[in-house]
């Protein structure tokens, strides 16, 4: 299975980032890739008056936009994110696609970025999101795969959760800054890799330095056994993976570790 | 609060080991340490027969050596691990002594290492060892400390409900080898530090080339913010490093991770 990550970069214009990610989208398919994946907020700018000016119910114009460039190129998407509005409240939102263009998942962040760190980034994501209640997980003909979005990847409890449910493969799109990504980037998508057992695949923005939300980049693939298997740069990009779910399965039997949680000791588990 | 790391040698014959372990802990006294740490199976050979050589009860050889090292120095010791029989079971335990010398704690290794790398690593804890069952934190005049033990590092469970317990400091005698050491030593302690938000500090035996099972050394402290304050080497040492718990709390106000976890959506905790 090949995926492609697209480290776009975003414009403050909706529609100019739609054409793009279609482009890109497009490219990616005809370099075989099987799975398409855009960045976390990929259709706007990451501050939350964008958010809000951008935010469209399901169906809207991103979501067609995405849905056509699964069916046009028969490839899966999975959709960055953007700021989904239902019943009043305003979602960072991740919507899946299969090759038909049909929706197969949703993700809502369930963990929203507030940040204060001293002399470094302050953002307060919750002033603007609600943040979802799903563990999201899907079938594809390669085995099952999860979503996660940006800080959702900082708590083991979501990814563990989608490991515990067969995910060998998980989505996360993502935008972490110039604070957070040279100290934290690589080092929690390997750690997560590790003790889940599983290939993850987070996939940024590229970096515009002016823009108001600066980027780190590096999009990754990480394989379950730690390693970074490529690495985008910073730069406008998009970068392919194949990912073996087999070898996943082989590490899980190598190093038991999904398997020798003490279940009969501790539970993780939802509360509905 | 200044601790200590005793990355020693280990030989065959237990009493040498012990009669080291008492003169590094004399010396980690006289520098000013306040707390001690020594590796995991400091006292004999890393092999299951080993093991059950030197097995002892509560209160044994190995027990009553760093319960007077504790006292003679006035210091605190975490007792790195020793074969604790009891019940006709084998435990891999770590003793935590007061600077009185008053055992205060016991952690049983709860994650027994069986692993079975192609190419590379195979051991069976589980042969000789039962594990244990219990959290293990304790409060000094510091602030409060908990203890995993080696393989335990690997589930985010067990150091979790640690810090949610109010650990701040996670001391984790441990001997990675050398297939799971350069792929993955470093890189775990600094992710659960950056994940719980705490100081976790790691201590293994000193590399020793020719023996029946080779550490990877480099014992380590890695900061709440996943910095490696200090990286012992290889070699026999003593490594100290200097722990403020004030910057825990510090990095725990500015980037809210263990408050912003969705305990309305999952739950961790003990089942019993």
């Amino acid at each position: 299975m090949k995926t492609a990550l697209i480290q776009m970069n975003t414009y403050p214009e909706k529609r100019r980032n739609l054409e793009n990610a279609g482009l890109r989208i497009k490219e990616a398919a005809g370099q075989g890739a099987d799975i398409a994946v855009l960045p976390e907020m990929f259709c706007c700018e990451y501050r939350n008056r964008s958010f809000v000016a951008n935010k469209e119910s399901k169906g809207g114009e991103a979501w067609q936009a995405l849905s056509a460039a699964a069916a046009e190129n028969n490839i899966w998407v999975i959709g960055g994110s953007v700021p989904e509005e239902e019943g009043g409240k305003i979602y960072n939102t991740c919507f899946v696609f299969n090759r038909k263009g049909e929706q197969v998942a949703r993700h809502r962040k369930m963990h929203l970025f507030d940040i204060d760190v001293k002399g470094g980034q302050r953002f307060k994501e919750s002033d603007t999101f609600t943040a979802g209640d799903d563990i999201t997980v899907f079938d594809t003909e390669f085995g099952r795969i999860g979503v996660v979005i940006c800080f959702d990847i900082r708590f083991p409890e979501l990814a563990r959760l989608e490991a515990m449910r067969g995910a060998k493969l998980i989505f996360c799109p993502a935008a972490f800054n110039m604070t957070t990504g040279p100290a934290h980037w690589e080092l929690t998508f390997r750690a997560r890799a590790v003790e889940d057992q599983a290939y993850f695949a987070a996939c940024s923005p590229a970096r515009m330095e002016g823009s108001s939300y600066i980027a780190f980049g590096h999009s990754l693939v990480a394989s379950p056994w730690g390693e970074v298997l490529c690495d985008a740069g910073i730069c406008e990009t998009v970068l392919y993976c194949d990912i073996d779910f087999d070898y996943a399965d082989d590490i899980r039997a190598q190093l038991p570790l999904l398997s020798a949680r003490r279940e009969d000791v501790y539970e993780l588990k939802l509360k509905k």
